[in-house]
């Protein structure tokens, strides 16, 4: 059986960036002069977040990347974490390597961003996650979801909908084929934050957002804070091959428009600047693709390969027009 | 029933201290300069750490109050908190005032330290409170448990015991009349942080802690992290008519020793200084007491009414002698 000390030492690090680190009342933390700081919080509960059975490993690894996610939606450097831990007593008597790997795959992130873990909690409970996420960005730069302005450009990194054809895959609705179940399950269970394109953003995007809760609800999030209304064209949106191949399932469309936990960005950028986007597209080795545009008004349209408005059965985004 | 937005806007509040508050990807604050961050999280598990029946508003004021607590044994300015929340569906369901009841305690507390809640998450488990607390504190001058020197007068503030005193009524290994159970589960429910005694004990103080896991346990840290023993004279320690009551069975003193929850200070003050705390404690109208003093060495002696060592059935902490 683990101990709480052993589970503590576990997630014990010294860090040269912490002025004082995990042991006492509270870590201290010194900030750079100059910067803002940024702050999130994201509770991952077993049974909602992930399936129960879930690799340790990658499950440390997930956890952390939903925070980056939305560091790297703000343009910020993500440099301090917390970590509030329940774990049932079951897991700690009877899997005592779970911690270890979770604990494994958090820092093996951690560590490739400089994120140093400042402080913590364990306790016992039902398997929870909870995770904080400091990090700094320049006063005033920070990238917010109500800079959008009419004419702007809409971009999004990467892919969308591998990961939720993943969920959709153990939910029986689809079968994907071995190969294509694993390309899509590690876009649902090691998601990339973009935090490298987020900051090379700042002085370029008017605003961004992670794509956490789907495209659409969260590039409503934007119209929404911005007031602004939106096209987009669903035949420019870049997907895996595994999405296009099972393109014509009405529930495959939804996984790209309305999935979520693709946790790539969705950001708008004035048009005459689209070239220097193509410019960092290239420098990061990441797809930034342009998928629709920004419009006075108010309210989101779907145009279809043949132009023509579409319908969605659910995008998580209220102010989605039903026409 | 009460959807998420509903339970967002129970929690959504402006404010001035912050430059962006709850609803983009992440908060953003702006710390004074000539300050270091002071950062501590607190996971509070139904079952765990409340008994699941516990008042809402009481629970809230409560899991704010533990986070304020370690920003008080830091000599930090609690300012920014962060709030992730598991709550049952039924819950939710069958009881919609809970969350409204939970979120009026929670910034009763938070408003009279003017402490903003810039960030949250709101999903769906057992229910878990996890707050993350952030402060401001003077660079250099935060109190640590590392700072105890030999020589040093040990202080409490407040009173110990009531708080485990309230379990042993609720676990019926003690009888509490109504008046005394209502004393003693006030101090179990509705702390109160020492967040103007610590500040006050910058620059007078060695070290400090909070006492959340009992007297014992929590003055070991501090003799750990500096190297030192400490002497501590029950007789002396300060606590209820309540407790003095039932003082002749063995587990009251535990609680006052071991019992925790107290979440008043343990610090230790140079000899020659004793004056200005006695000064503090009139000017805060708050009992602050000698209990005892930090030696060479390392052990913590406790001795009782006849200035003979005690031996704890259980103190928490590890160093304890078991003569």
């Amino acid at each position: 059986m683990v101990s709480e000390a052993d589970i503590i030492s576990f997630f014990k690090r010294s860090d040269p960036n912490v002025v004082l680190g995990p042991g006492d009342d509270s870590a201290l933390i010194k900030p750079k002069s100059g910067m803002e700081i940024a702050v999130s919080t994201d509770m991952l509960v077993a049974g909602q977040h992930f399936f129960t059975e879930t690799d340790p490993f990658k499950l440390g690894h997930k956890a952390l990347a939903v925070n980056l996610s939305d560091m790297a939606a703000m343009g910020a450097n993500p440099r301090w974490a917390t970590m509030a831990l329940a774990l049932p007593e079951s897991l700690v008597k009877n899997d005592p390597k779970w911690i270890q790997e979770f604990a494994r795959g958090f820092f093996e992130l951690a560590n490739s961003y400089e994120v140093a873990l400042i402080g913590g909690d364990v306790t016992c409970g039902p398997l929870t996650i909870s995770i904080q996420i400091i990090g700094e960005v320049i006063i005033g730069k920070a990238l917010r979801r109500s800079g959008a302005i009419p004419g702007d450009d809409i971009w999004i990194s990467g892919k969308l909908g591998n990961a939720a054809l993943a969920i959709l895959h153990e939910k029986k609705k689809i079968k994907l084929e071995p190969n294509e179940l694993i390309e899509c399950l590690n876009s649902l269970l090691i998601p990339v934050a973009r935090v490298g394109l987020g900051q090379r953003l700042i002085g370029l995007a008017n605003s961004a957002i992670d794509i956490s809760d789907g495209l659409l609800a969260d590039l409503g999030h934007i119209l929404e804070h911005s007031n602004v209304a939106a096209t987009v064209n669903i035949s420019k949106i870049n997907c895996s091959g595994v999405i296009e191949k099972y393109l014509s399932q009405q529930h495959v469309v939804s996984c790209m428009l309305a999935g979520g936990d693709d946790y790539e960005l969705c950001f708008t950028v004035p048009r005459e600047r689209r070239s220097k986007v193509d410019k960092i597209s290239q420098e990061i080795g990441i797809p930034l693709t342009r998928i629709g545009k920004i419009n006075k008004g108010e309210g989101l349209v779907v145009l279809d390969q043949t132009e023509k408005p579409i319908t969605m059965e659910k995008t998580g985004y209220d102010h989605f027009p039903s026409t």
